[in-house]
């Protein structure tokens, strides 16, 4: 094999982008994609783009012979059953997160990519992105000696809407889990307990849906470090995204990405622009990253970057959360299972 | 009376601080100093200062016919008594935090202020810190609409010996009481639950004794805002005193004060010196802003920047963090009493 | 016309970059390639771009009947005779700067260029900077009032070699003269004189070719405005380009861009990466924008954001550096007429 | 001696600054102060103090048989005959800058304190300043090799009055006048050659008086090393004070001071205060700083931080910027001799 060649179920935003990212690459190539609903506009984004099945049936792209590998962009309850169907005929499978909302339907799908013996990566792109891998790197690289403190804010400039929060699993599952995945990632352990507080303070239709728009979550790891998350669901002043990790011989510190180094200096102060908008624009580079390591990994058969148990783990965290949060004491993640 | 005339009890390292920022204004003057070691430097310092009467007994300084006001810079233990001392001599008293680490010692005090009618102001000199005053400054004017979140990274540079970790109450009580203040200050809320998670991480000795060594603490708020706290009794790279507050239409952030603005970019990236050292360079000017605020206060009978109700409160929830840490569960405020 | 079609003169490392920026845009498309050495490797990189025609003739590519415009991206002593051949050819021109390192020279491109009636853009990049880009836009909307002080500091990260120096038409014509074409743009005067300072600093050699490796650059303009720019051959903590306009009512500063945000803070202090390394790195994105426009001026006959006069003025300031920095006095543009 | 006795010459805002600094020190007393016009304000001013001589005439502060050190903060026009005088009767002179504004009645000053013995330190505070003392230190300690280019931004926050103006020496006299203090102190070298550009931007009134209220100054050093200085009357963003050094293997970058930490984040952007108003507020510490040393100097006999020689060569430097933008040429230092 020298080309990975794709099929990519969902089209809709995300799976565009993971499109347009493999066809800037050599090594991999885009034959198949599929939605629910095939519009004359998405035939004529794929004819475009020389992409030659276009399908409303997934099973299609995961039968197509010349596709290797699947990209699960659709929705999230659609997650577990394509791994599944995938692995089953013998396809890599990239997929969005969360893998389900149910971790026994999670650990059901890493257990059919196990037997399969194909490759599962979650799509926790934040992994990839220029600053945090930086961070990752000097803590790895022993430069603040032992993690004491994972410190994360991640803040979104909107929420989003009514509908979308109804069906999004809810603030730990749907936007905290990323968070997750970064404390485990930069700590280099797992999560022992978990202490949500929730609170509805941006939007009360939030809260009459059942879901939180603000949290702090304060996690315990197994070598004794902690993190704390704070989590908002707007943000007026952008997409807010810092990392710190305080470790016994020095502490780490990414700050949020602007759009230009500018600043104006007048009579009122000193102002510089916001910083960027939201996750397309702040994770832009970081898509790109995640696919070429997963393509690479199934071209030469390297360990992959982020695997179905990190999915799982981070899916863990987020459920202790929600129970945290609901009955106001802290959570073992071992009380799960 | 057209200058406060202060008595101090205490000559440790903070009670010469608050002498010479005393000595330094018009509208004061030092006329007595106790200590229960009266050392020949002592006798020095205080003759080279004009001090008139140096003396181990500090029944002396309260009964002094020329004392308006007291200064308390003495243990911990002793505050209680020489505040109801003071109170009932008709003396005005200034008493470092904590009050004591009994919430009902500490009412008693309140109590025999005010019914003797005298000024009882606390030693949360933070409040007077020129970042954190601004940015209170901006959250009052209504910059950031809504408080939702107060974040507060309060790191020390170096533990304590251990002798003094045994008798400071616990990080919660001695470090933390001032993160308590603040938090309030700056939501403009009463705190309603506590969760505090701590653990041991800089040294087994503070474990050993029964405390913790580093802690992240999360307030629930009375208005619904929320309020996490990081402490460290060992930051390598310097004094971390840092505050953000998050609000429905912005946010405020203030970074840590350096001994200069100096970058030096070489082949191996761009350097700057690390933050000021410690408390004593770090709010050297929020000494003298509480002193010059509580002197005026005193002169022309004006409200107190911070009350005894202040230190009360600040007691509360560190006791609500203590009992939260040993049981590993939230504790409301109301729980206490 | 809804496609620009277009033939590049000149397979180096700028005229790939030009060539996978074109390629990327749907506006475009790029049928001809010519360099003096048409290698297998040139034959591969061609081949897996679509690119139909790779000659050693840069006449073939003007003559090309399919060709609508042609980017010389060849030596600078091609840049004249290619311009003339091209615009007679009735083909639209982008060319890299300078466009001659003799002003007359370029006179007579300028007037090919007119007589024929297509467009010429100047390859000068830096317009299209984000950070540059944004600081423009502040001047033009009057934010800083009347600019009174254009400041460039544009030092880079190390020499290119003697055998490069050589030909490059010196420090004020290969480096300096994007910065000149900068203040131009900035401070929206023309020059008036011009006051250069070189010095060897960096490296002997340098000195014994004519050149200078360090220089200070004062600009007046007509419209009373000054300009400030420090060149260097070698700053070696990395690519150093900011710039500032301090006008009558407040002032705007560009600082560099960095490979990521992350600092580290131990004992030693507080340390972050270098700056971007080169300009490949700072203007990646620049580059790809000033194509953007100059498709978007043929495609829809828009005005070209950096015409062929601007060019020349460019080149007319450097000119009259290297005169300053000879003679030892101011140099007036007039006077080089 | 154990204290250094002081007498001031002129009582205002900068004669009282150093009073005060001097009141603070244990090494200093201030026991005669002159001034031309001896207000009541002044003496309750110099009672409250405990300065026991108050007078209009500055020779019986300078013969004040209890009087060692002179401070004088008197107009120019008297500097240079009262450091004869003071030097004439044994007493070691502090003497704010310039000496004068004729080089030749400078050079005088200094025979006469070099024939009388004494000390005589030039008020440039700004070496005393953290930063710039902090990027001194840098510079000696080698960590940016053989500095290449001094670059420093000094700007003023607004323009003195008309009549400060006439009496001011110009801008090259009275304000540059402390940078070529600074490029001397931080290149560690001698200039050569100045060339100095004039504008008038900020106000027409200043040019009537034949005066620039805008400039850029290029200087060359002996040691190959250049500076470049720009100026400006009128930074409407705050008091500019700025400095970088360039070398050979790296660069060192002061920044200004600012009033606090804080940042705003809303939805116009991230805004933060002006910098530090003025040069009473920037340079607070400075002051001291400067005084301090030069008590110290004379207690204990140690060398001077800043001598006469300084702020002749400092003069020169102002002399030659003056020429230079009357005759529109670079001037040599050693043509002014």
């Amino acid at each position: 094999m020298n080309k990975v060649r794709v099929g990519i179920i969902g089209a809709g935003r995300i799976g565009k982008i993971h499109a347009d990212n493999l066809l800037r690459m050599g090594e991999a190539e885009v034959v198949a994609i599929s939605d629910l609903c095939v519009s004359d506009e998405l035939m004529a984004w794929a004819s475009a783009r020389g992409i030659g099945m276009v399908t409303s049936d997934s099973s299609e792209v995961i039968a197509h012979p010349d596709v290797d590998a699947i990209y699960i962009c659709s929705s999230t309850d659609t997650h577990v059953p394509l791994i599944i169907q995938s692995a089953e005929a013998g396809k890599h499978v990239f997929c969005e997160k969360p893998v389900s909302m149910d971790v026994n339907r999670t650990r059901e799908a890493l257990e059919a990519v196990k037997k399969a013996g194909v490759k599962l990566q979650i799509g926790f792109n934040r992994r990839f992105d220029h600053n945090f891998k930086r961070l990752r790197q000097l803590v790895a690289e022993d430069r603040i000696g032992m993690p004491h403190l994972v410190k994360i804010t991640s803040r979104d400039p909107n929420p989003p809407s009514p509908a979308y929060i109804q069906v999004s699993g809810g603030i730990f599952m749907d936007m905290a889990i990323h968070d997750f995945d970064m404390a485990r990632y930069l700590s280099g352990s797992e999560v022992d307990t978990v202490f949500a507080q929730g609170a509805v303070l941006v939007d009360p239709v939030i809260g009459e849906l059942g879901d939180y728009d603000t949290a702090v979550i304060t996690l315990t790891f197994d070598n004794g470090a902690l993190a704390v998350i704070d989590n908002s669901r707007r943000a007026v002043y952008g997409y807010d995204q810092r990392v710190e990790v305080f470790g016994s011989r020095g502490a780490v510190s990414a700050e949020n990405d602007y759009p230009n180094t500018v600043t104006l200096s007048d009579e009122t102060g000193v102002v510089r622009d916001k910083p960027l908008h939201f996750f397309l624009e702040r994770y832009n580079e970081a898509y790109m990253e995640e696919t070429k390591m997963f393509i690479d990994s199934v071209l030469h058969n390297r360990p992959l970057p982020v695997e179905g148990y990190d999915g799982l783990q981070a899916e863990l965290i987020a459920l202790a959360a929600k129970q945290s949060a609901k009955l106001g004491r802290p959570i073992r993640l071992s009380e799960l299972t």
